[in-house]
């Protein structure tokens, strides 16, 4: 067998996981306890295929695994739930009526440069709420995602807010072209001031004109930063509507018992293309990079032919995993104590185990005689 | 995006899983059962890659899906676990002395042909013992075997045992060319004692050395057909062998109290070719195909470098929870009543939402002003 690269028969392909032991039934605890709260707050699982159609997860991909299968289609492996879930709510459940309450947990695959050091299989788990005013179902979203970080013992957890209609707005007057506003975008959430004021120079744009994106790029804080935006934004309508939004969410998260676990950064403008309201992260101390994210989209579900508005988010099983394990917190259990079964002779051994596990004991064949 | 045949949007390519509300149910509930008798005899699960480098399942074969991977290695989606454990427990696990208890639970996609209406996506239940005598070992997984499908509350199953040194024993001396040597298997498995006459006149084998086979394949049904192979193949030393190594794991099981869950097909020599002792299927009344399978391979471990007797099973989830439903055995728990919780204010709502959380209540939010 000829292979691009050599490896040794046991070497595993990089990027791929591969646990056992303590880890795999720390893993299997974390599912648990989240799978618990979503479906404690009336979420239906969904366990949707682990490839489709490639124009599902919009077409040829760099970042997804294709192929073409036996009929000659395009396939992908997933490269994500949401796209898949908006299909299947408006394909096979396009009968129930919205809003609809969906979770799912599973593997999905990138394709990764073999030296970026990335995962190529991850496993995420998540929901989405399908229909539903918007703040009402944000807030929902948010109190959820909590919930989640809050029963796996998350130490310090923290969910930052923001708006995809603030740069939206602020932008919208500018007549950027693509790249330009892609580039500025970049400048925005490396929250570099001087980035976004000599991107917009260079694209002709008045300084005068610049002053607000470049606030928007330092708008990372605490709850006063809503307050601050507002003055900042004042004559850009858009903007103030989106500040609206958030500032509903807010109020209620806070209400609910929340305040602490809200920060914000106005200036979070990355993510999926789909995001069309508030965007967040879940940060906790411990880990450099999120927890999981998650935001409204409205126009994705139109695109299978369902029209809705919807939010939802996503866990990463793999990075909780990690920030437990440096937090030191130990959601698994202990195994329960193997009971050593080693009568001399095979068939009583086997009837005594079997005894003992119909009284709930856990066992282990003794393996004297199995030398 | 052009695809090879014409597809709605939201339609599914076949032979990929979707499922959802009590199916979901269902299937988690079949795993946590099966995992439960996993644990319970003391197996540590293992939870593998979902692609590896295509030779470990053998190289490029039709029914694995493959693609070239950014190093230009070959990768495939696994086809099943076998496989990959081994090459665990040869590689990351080498460390751990044998006998080493293994368990696994997971999908697995098979290249199907689009018209044969076969699913690409399985999800697998597993275990495989690494290690140990042989006659102790098959008798501890054919028990771990009875007990999931006991506890999952199958009616009527049976564990179908037979041998695949009986074939090769019988067909040892008759060197035949590998085509008649396949054709003749299949005749045996067909359980079509003219066919085995005839592929064996046909490859030039004198009549009275074909009599065993044509028994062969024809001794199917209870205990009593031990006693008979023994008589019919008395000159075949190697097929008793065979025969003795049935009867020594045959007896630990009746002595446990499995009598009544065996079943004997000594002509079942198909399966993957690299199982080299006992081999069994699970059957229940209900569904024409096996639940599951398993099987002694005694040489797959040196390939990846740590030789070591072994065995395991896999119990197909998809097949488990077709016959639970057809045979109308409730596995998953209903679901616990959701409380409804719609004060008119969000805060409000959101702030009790959370409070009957607290208190373990499984709630929803109302959707009157989600409208």
């Amino acid at each position: 067998m000829a292979n691009g690269t050599a490896h040794t028969l046991t070497q595993i392909p990089p990027g791929v996981q591969c646990f056992f032991g303590s880890e795999a039934r720390r893993r299997r605890a974390i599912e648990a306890r989240v799978v618990q709260s979503f479906e404690g707050w009336g979420y239906e699982e969904i366990i949707p295929p682990l490839l489709d159609y490639a124009d599902v997860f919009g077409g040829l991909s760099s970042s997804s695994y294709s192929f073409v299968g036996r009929d000659g289609s395009l396939l992908a492996l997933r490269p994500d739930f949401t796209s898949l879930l908006a299909k299947i709510a408006a394909g096979r459940l396009a009968s129930q009526p919205a809003p609809l309450r969906l979770y799912y947990s599973g593997e999905v695959l990138r394709y990764e440069p073999p030296k970026a050091g990335r995962q190529s299989e991850l496993h995420q788990m998540g929901l989405e709420l399908l229909g539903g005013a918007p703040g009402p179902a944000d807030a929902e979203v948010l109190a959820i995602a909590a919930e989640c970080l809050d029963n796996l013992g998350a130490k310090g957890f923290v969910l930052t807010l923001g708006h995809v209609g603030l740069f939206a707005g602020l932008t919208a007057g500018l007549q950027l072209e693509p790249a330009a506003l892609e580039a500025l975008r970049e400048r925005v959430e490396g929250k570099s001031p001087a980035g976004v004021r000599a991107t917009l120079e260079s694209a002709g744009v008045a300084p005068a004109a610049a002053t607000p994106l470049v606030r928007l790029a330092t708008l990372a804080g605490d709850r006063h930063v809503l307050a601050e935006a507002r003055r900042a934004f004042a004559d850009w309508p858009a903007t103030l509507l989106a500040l609206d939004e958030l500032e509903v969410v807010v109020q209620a998260l806070e209400q609910a018992g929340l305040a602490e676990r809200l920060a914000f950064d106005l200036g979070e403008v990355r993510g999926l293309d789909y995001y069309t309201g508030l965007v967040f992260r879940a940060y906790a101390p411990g880990l450099g990079f999120e927890l999981g994210s998650g935001g409204r989209y409205d126009q994705l579900l139109a695109r299978f032919g369902r029209p809705l508005p919807a939010v939802g988010f996503m866990l990463s099983l793999d990075r909780l995993a990690l920030l437990l394990e440096r937090q030191g917190a130990s959601v698994e259990s202990q195994p329960v104590p193997v009971q050593v079964v080693a009568d001399v002779e095979l068939g009583a051994r086997l009837r005594r185990a079997r005894l003992e596990r119909a009284r709930g004991q856990r066992v282990r064949l003794g393996d004297q005689d199995q030398a």
